[in-house]
C-alpha cells in the first residue's frame, strides 16, 4: 500500500484524504497542515466577523480526531513542509510547536497549499489594524480588532472585499470600499456591477471607485487613516486588504514543477504536476477552464474540493475519472441582492477571441401576479452565428444562484441559446414562470442571431440613430433615455398609426423600458418598410446602468 | 399574408397568437376563446382560492383590448368553435352571447384548446357544493360556495389537490384528501411521497390514501358528505374533484385528425397535426416526452407556452425551430416542503423499459454552517451501466426548485452521472456548498456503479443480510432501522477494531442515518475480506418513509 502524503489540510487538501482513504483503505495517508485547524470553512469566514453565525466551532468542519478515528489519517496541524526532495521522494517537515524537523517519504504527495491575500507593497500596509482574511486566525485577529471599530476601509472589491463590507455595515462601522477599477466585482461587465454601486450605497457604505490605495497613516503605531491614489484622505481605524490572492507555489517552485501560464502549478487531466507522482489541486493549481479550454487558475472553493477528490483517488489507486473543468461560477450576496457570473462577461469572452454577443433581460423571479415577485436581471453572452452560450450575469434579490446553475450546467454541455430556450424548467407560481426569465434571454437571444430583432448594446452610442422611444409618457419621466434627448416617443400601442411620424430610410432604434416593447416595435417597423431596425439591449433600465 | 385562427385562448393559444403576429405583421390572426376571459393565470386559481393571491386582476396577465391595440389580434371571447371542415379550410363558431353561428376561413388553424377535469360518474357528483377547478369562473364559484364552508374534502393528490388542500387549510376549513393511490402524487416513488404525508398532517390536512369516493350525499339538495370505497362516511360542505384532466379533443376527432396513443392529439415536430395546415399545442395535444422519446401528453404551462411559440411562428412563416421536448419538470409547494421531479422516478423508468437504479442522499439546501441550512432529499434516478441520468425528485424546505432545473437541463443534454459530479455551480455559503447536494447525489451513484458502494433500495427486505448499524447509541434509538431488529450495532469509528464480531463471508448491509457514514463503513469492510458489501441507499430515514 502506497504512503500518500498530503500539504495542506483545508478545501482540496482534507478532501483528497478523505477520498484516498474511502478508495484505499490500506495506504499510509499523512496531512501536513502548518495552522493550527484542518478543514475549516473559509468560506464563512466573513459571516462570523459580521456575527451572522455565532457559534465558532461551526466553522471547524472537522477535527484532526475525526481524521484519525474515522479515516485513520494522520493529521498533523502546525506542521509545515518546507521542502520536497523528488529523487529521494521526501519531504522536510517542520513541526512549529517543537521546532523540530523531519523527513517523510511518500509514494504519491498532494499539493494543496492555496493562497495568500496580496498585500500591496505600500507604505503603512504593516500597522497594526491592517489585516487580511485568509484563515482562522486572521478572523479572530480582525474580531478582536474591530470591537470598537468606527471607520472601516476595504481595499478591493471583488467578492470577498463586498462580502466583508456587507458585514462590517451590518455590525456598525462606516465602511468605505476602495477599488482600482471603476466598478466593483471587476470581472463583471460594467452594467450588471453598477446595481450593486447603488445597493452599496443605499445601505451607506461608500464607494472610492478608479483608484487605490497609496499610503497607510498611523497614529501611535495604530491605523488612522488612507491617502487614495487620487489624494483623498479617509479616516479608518481598520483597514481590510481584500485585493485578491497569490498562489502558494513557492515549494513546487523549489522543487522544480512545471508552473503554468497563470501562474499556479501546472496539471493534467488527473492533476498530476509536471511530476506523475506529485499532484497539485486547489487555490495554488491551474485547472482546466471550461470556457476557453486553456489551463488557469481559478480560487474557488467547488473546484478545489471536487479536483482534490480526484486527486486523492488517483494517487490512492493510480485512476479516476478525469479531473472536472472550472468554470468560474460564483455567486456573491450584497445586501438585498445577489450577484453572480458563470463561464465568461462580455468583455473576457471577447478578450478570449469570442465574437461574443449579448442580451439582457429584466423579468421577475417567479409568476408576476403571485406575491413577493421581485425583478430579477440576466446579462446572457453568446457566439455570433452558432449561438454557443458563453456565459451569464444575474443580479435580482432572489432566485440568482438557481439561474446560474442553469446556465453552469447548459455550458458544461456547450449548449446553445436553442437549448436554453427549450428547457422544460420547473414551474409553478412560487417557484418560477411558465416562461422562465432564462427562457426570455434565450428567446431574445434567438431573435438577435435570427435578425429579428438586431441588438446594440446598452452603452450605444445613438446620435446616429433614429431613436424611437415607446414608452408611456411618465415612465419616460421616471427614467429619461439616457444620452438620446434625439428620441421620438411614440407609445408602442399608436406606433402603426403614426409610422408617418419616421424616416424609414434611417438606421432606426427602438426603446422602452426593458426593451420587450421596444421588441414589438422593432418588428411592426421592419415589416413597414424600416431598412435597418434595432433594439437597445436592456433599454433604458440598462442603459441607465451601462452609463453611470 | 395568411390567416390564422387560434382556438383557445389562454397559455398555448395566446402564445401563439403574439409570436405569430411578431414574426408576421400582415397576418390577419383571430383567437377564440368561448370563456369570458384570454390569456390568464391557470396556475395562480388556488392562492385566490386561498387568498395569497387578493388582487384577483392580477390574474388577468393580458385581455382582449391588449391583444388589439398592441398585436392587432382579433381576440374574440364567448366564441366556441365547434367544428372544423378541413377541405373547405374553415371553422364553424357559435357567438356564446347572441347564439349567432359564422363560418371563418383559415389558411392556418392552431388548436390549443386545453382540457377538462375528469369528473368521474359517481352518484351525487353533480350536487350543489362539488367543484372542479380550470377557469376563473370556476374559481368564482368556489370562493363564493366556500364562504362558510368547513369541512372540504378533496378527491384527487396531484398537484393541483395539493395546492387547493394547502390553501384551503390556510383559511380555515377541515381538509381531508381523498387519493385512490396509497400516496400522495402518484408519479412520486413511494418514499419521496412520504414526507408529503407527514407535512399534511402535521398541518391538520387528513388522508384518506389508498380508496376512492363511492357516492357523495346531499341534505337539502346541497353536499353534506361523501362515503368511500371502503364505507367510511366523511362529513363534507365543499367537494374539489381534482382527479386529472382529459384533452379536449372532441374537435380534432370530429375532423379526422390523428389521435396519439396517449389520447392527445397527434403532432410532428413543429406541432402539425396529422393535417399540415392545423396545429395543436397545450394540455390537448401530444408532445415529444424528452426521457423516452414518445410521444404524449404533459398537461404543463411551461410546454404549453413553448410550443405555443413554435406553432404561431410555424403557422405565420411556413418554418421555425423544432418544438422543444417536455420532461415533465414539475414542483408543487406543500405548506414548509417543495416537492418536485425532472425526468422519471425509478417506477416510471422501469416501466418504460430501463435499467434504473437510483440513489437517496439527504445533505443541506446550502453551507451547513450557515444559518438557516434546511435538508434536501435527492433521489437521482440513473441508468446502469452508461450512468445517464434518468430523473431526480427533490424535496425540502428550500433549494428545491433549483436541484430540480439543474437536472432538467442536465437530461435534456442526456448527462450522465460523471457529468453531474462535475458541474461547477455557484457557491457561496447563503446559496450553496461546496459540493452540492446534487454532487453528493452523483459521488454516490458512481460509486454505485464503480462497485465502490453498491446500493440497495430502501425498502429492501434486509432479513438475509447481515445488517451493520453504525450509528450512535442515541441515534438508534431516535430513529431505529425498520424491520431490522438482527442490525448490529457498531459505532463507524468502532468498526475497524471489531471486525471480528462479523463473519465476512455473508451478504453485508451496512446502514447509519442518511447513508454517509455507512458508505464509509462499507469501503472499511469491503477492504477488510468481506465478500459482498451493500449500502442500503437513503438508510435509516428512507427506509423510514418507504416502510412506512
Ligand atoms: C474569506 C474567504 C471567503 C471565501 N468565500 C468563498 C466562497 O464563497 N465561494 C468559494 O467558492 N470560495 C470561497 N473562498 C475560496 C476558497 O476558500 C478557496 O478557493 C479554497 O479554500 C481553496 O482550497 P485550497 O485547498 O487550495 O486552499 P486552502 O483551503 O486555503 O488550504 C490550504 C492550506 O494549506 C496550508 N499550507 C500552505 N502551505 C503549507 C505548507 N508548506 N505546509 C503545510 N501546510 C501548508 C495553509 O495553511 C492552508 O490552510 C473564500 C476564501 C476566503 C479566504
Ligand atoms: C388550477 C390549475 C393550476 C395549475 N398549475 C400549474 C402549475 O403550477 N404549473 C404548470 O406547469 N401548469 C399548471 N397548470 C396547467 C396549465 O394551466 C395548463 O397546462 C395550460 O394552461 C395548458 O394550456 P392550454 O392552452 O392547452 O389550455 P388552457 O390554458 O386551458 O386554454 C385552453 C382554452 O381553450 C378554450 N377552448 C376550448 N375549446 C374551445 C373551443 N372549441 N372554442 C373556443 N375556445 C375553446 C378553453 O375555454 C380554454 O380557455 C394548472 C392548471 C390549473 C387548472
Ligand atoms: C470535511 C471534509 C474533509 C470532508 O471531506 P469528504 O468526506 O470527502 O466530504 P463530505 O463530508 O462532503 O462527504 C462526501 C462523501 O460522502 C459520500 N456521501 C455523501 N452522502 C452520502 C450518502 N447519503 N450515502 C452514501 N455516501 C454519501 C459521498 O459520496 C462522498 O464520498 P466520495 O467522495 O468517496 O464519493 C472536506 O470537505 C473539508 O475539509 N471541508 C472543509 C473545507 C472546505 O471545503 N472549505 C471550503 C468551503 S467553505
Ligand atoms: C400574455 C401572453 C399572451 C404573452 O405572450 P407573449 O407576448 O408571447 O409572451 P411574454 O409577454 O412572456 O413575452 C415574451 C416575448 O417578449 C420578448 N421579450 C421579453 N423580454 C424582452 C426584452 N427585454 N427585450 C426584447 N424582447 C423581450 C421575448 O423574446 C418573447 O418574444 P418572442 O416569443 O417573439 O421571442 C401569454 O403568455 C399568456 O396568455 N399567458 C397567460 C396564460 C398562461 O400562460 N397560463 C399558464 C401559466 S399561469
Amino acid at each position: 500500500a502506497p504512503t500518500i502524503l498530503i500539504v495542506g489540510g483545508v478545501a482540496g487538501g482534507a478532501s483528497a484524504a478523505a477520498r484516498a482513504r474511502r478508495v484505499n483503505e490500506h495506504a499510509r495517508i499523512v496531512m501536513f497542515e502548518r495552522d493550527a485547524e484542518v478543514s475549516f470553512a473559509n468560506c464563512g469566514l466573513p459571516y462570523y466577523i459580521g456575527g451572522e453565525i455565532q457559534d465558532r466551532s461551526q466553522l471547524l468542519v472537522a477535527t484532526p480526531a475525526l481524521f484519525r478515528e474515522r479515516f485513520r489519517i494522520d493529521a498533523r496541524v502546525r506542521h509545515e513542509v518546507e521542502s520536497i526532495d523528488r529523487v529521494a521522494k521526501t519531504v522536510r517537515v517542520r513541526n512549529l510547536e517543537t521546532g523540530e524537523v523531519y523527513h517523510e517519504s511518500y509514494d504519491k504527495l498532494i499539493l494543496s497549499p492555496g493562497a495568500a491575500p496580496i498585500v500591496p507593497p505600500i507604505p503603512g500596509v504593516n500597522t497594526q489594524g491592517v489585516f487580511t482574511l485568509r484563515n482562522i486566525d486572521d478572523m479572530d485577529r480582525i474580531v478582536e480588532g474591530s470591537e470598537d471599530a468606527r471607520e472601516v476601509v476595504v481595499v478591493g472589491a471583488g467578492y470577498i472585499g463586498l462580502e466583508i463590507a456587507e458585514q462590517f455595515a451590518h455590525k456598525g462601522p462606516e465602511v468605505t470600499i476602495v477599488e482600482l477599477q471603476d466598478q466593483v466585482m471587476p470581472f463583471f461587465d460594467r452594467e450588471i456591477a453598477e446595481p450593486l454601486h447603488r445597493e452599496l450605497e443605499r445601505n451607506g457604505v461608500r464607494l472610492e471607485l478608479g483608484r487605490g490605495i497609496a499610503t497607510i497613516e498611523e497614529t501611535n503605531g495604530v491605523v488612522s487613516g488612507v491617502t487614495l491614489t487620487d489624494g483623498t484622505r479617509l479616516a479608518a481605524d481598520l483597514v481590510l486588504m481584500s485585493v485578491g490572492v497569490r498562489p502558494n507555489i513557492e515549494l513546487a517552485v523549489a522543487a522544480g514543477l512545471a508552473i503554468g501560464d497563470s501562474g499556479g502549478i501546472a496539471t493534467d487531466d488527473f492533476m498530476r504536476t509536471s511530476d506523475p507522482d506529485i499532484y497539485a489541486v486547489g487555490d495554488a493549481a491551474e485547472y482546466r477552464f471550461g470556457p476557453t479550454g486553456a489551463r488557469q487558475r481559478v480560487p474557488l472553493a467547488g473546484i478545489a474540493n471536487r479536483t482534490g477528490r480526484v486527486a486523492g483517488e488517483h494517487a490512492a489507486t493510480g485512476r479516476s475519472r478525469p479531473a472536472p473543468a472550472a468554470w468560474s461560477t460564483s455567486v456573491v450576496r450584497v445586501f438585498g441582492y445577489a450577484a453572480g457570473i458563470a463561464g465568461l462577461s462580455r468583455v473576457a469572452a471577447r478578450q478570449a477571441g469570442f465574437d461574443a454577443r449579448a442580451v439582457h433581460i429584466v423579468s421577475y423571479h417567479h409568476a408576476s401576479y403571485y406575491p413577493g415577485a421581485a425583478p430579477l436581471g440576466i446579462k446572457l453572452v453568446y457566439e455570433n452565428g452558432t449561438g454557443r452560450v458563453l456565459g451569464a450575469q444575474v443580479m435580482g434579490a432572489a432566485g440568482v444562484d438557481k439561474r446560474l446553475d442553469v446556465v453552469a450546467t447548459l455550458i458544461h454541455f456547450q449548449g446553445t441559446i436553442d437549448d436554453l430556450a427549450s428547457l422544460d424548467l420547473a414551474y409553478a407560481p412560487p417557484f418560477g414562470s411558465a416562461k422562465d426569465p432564462l427562457h426570455m434571454a434565450a428567446f431574445v437571444a434567438q431573435n438577435d442571431l435570427d435578425g429579428l430583432s438586431p441588438l446594440v448594446a446598452p452603452d450605444a452610442d445613438l446620435s446616429d440613430f433614429q431613436v424611437v422611444d415607446v414608452r408611456e409618457a411618465a415612465e419616460r419621466e421616471e427614467l429619461p433615455l439616457c444620452d438620446a434627448p434625439h428620441a421620438k416617443h411614440i407609445r408602442l400601442d399608436d406606433l402603426r398609426d403614426r409610422l408617418g411620424e419616421l424616416d424609414p430610410s434611417l438606421p432606426t432604434l427602438v426603446s422602452c423600458r426593458s426593451g420587450q416593447r421596444a421588441y414589438a416595435g422593432v418588428r411592426i417597423l421592419a415589416q413597414h418598410g424600416f431598412a435597418e431596425v434595432y433594439n437597445l439591449s436592456g433599454a433604458a433600465a440598462m442603459r441607465d446602468f451601462a452609463r453611470n
